[in-house]
């Protein structure tokens, strides 16, 4: 059975299913940050994925990368799948800004999050779920 | 007409040129690192390459990081587009060991680049070339 990594359910929430991954909003208010996960049992790296899984994937990653540049017009958007912390793989897609807090370096691992009211969360989610139901 | 980023020739060494992408190989024998870049012009971003093109860059990530899996076995292979300091489209495929300088983090602006010596890049070159033409 398809389980969340516990690093992701804590560090998440969840914003929508599309038809390969679940897609999920990083808790942390710095950076417009999600992460799609593809519900595939026991993978670990992209390339191992079969050809079919491989592209339904990178499929749902342009179409969230389309949403969230879409509604944050971000300066660069930021695409990595690393998992050298949490095995189970998943890609972030995160959009940066010349003002954000790490700008021009990555994101992972530094600083501290900060995360979303309810309200925000809330907002977010309705936005991003009604702009992926588009793309 | 395309032109490879100053910054991106000044660290890369080009391996080979396949369908879409020009592979290099960055020269900071730490890591094994390459970089494809999209023979694209004025492109910066994955989600905004036509449908076409796209899936054209996805299928030499693949492969190129099924080449890079299999000739150095790595704890973790990392993806990234990130383009924050380099605008040119490019993306890095990093084999990562739990022994190399900055496991887990990220590798991109940490600590110093440490070159190949010239026997060390051909036959790195010549490795790679091999398995891609057969991947």
């Amino acid at each position: 059975m398809f389980e969340l990594h516990p690093r992701l359910t804590a560090d998440t929430l969840p914003i929508t299913r599309l038809e390969a991954c679940g897609v999920y909003l990083m808790n942390d208010k710095r950076y417009p940050w999600l992460v799609l996960v593809p519900r595939i049992e026991d993978t670990t790296e992209l390339h191992r994925l079969s050809e079919e899984d491989y592209y339904s994937v990178q499929k749902e990653v342009r179409q969230v990368s389309t949403a969230v540049d879409t509604l944050f017009k971000p300066k660069k958007m930021n695409i990595g799948a690393l998992g050298n912390l949490v095995p189970q793989l998943h890609i972030h897609i995160i959009a940066r800004f010349e003002n954000d807090e790490t700008w021009p370096g990555p994101v992972w691992g530094v600083g501290k999050s900060l995360p979303y009211s309810q309200n925000e969360i809330d907002k977010l989610a309705n936005d991003l779920q009604n702009l992926l139901i588009n793309i």
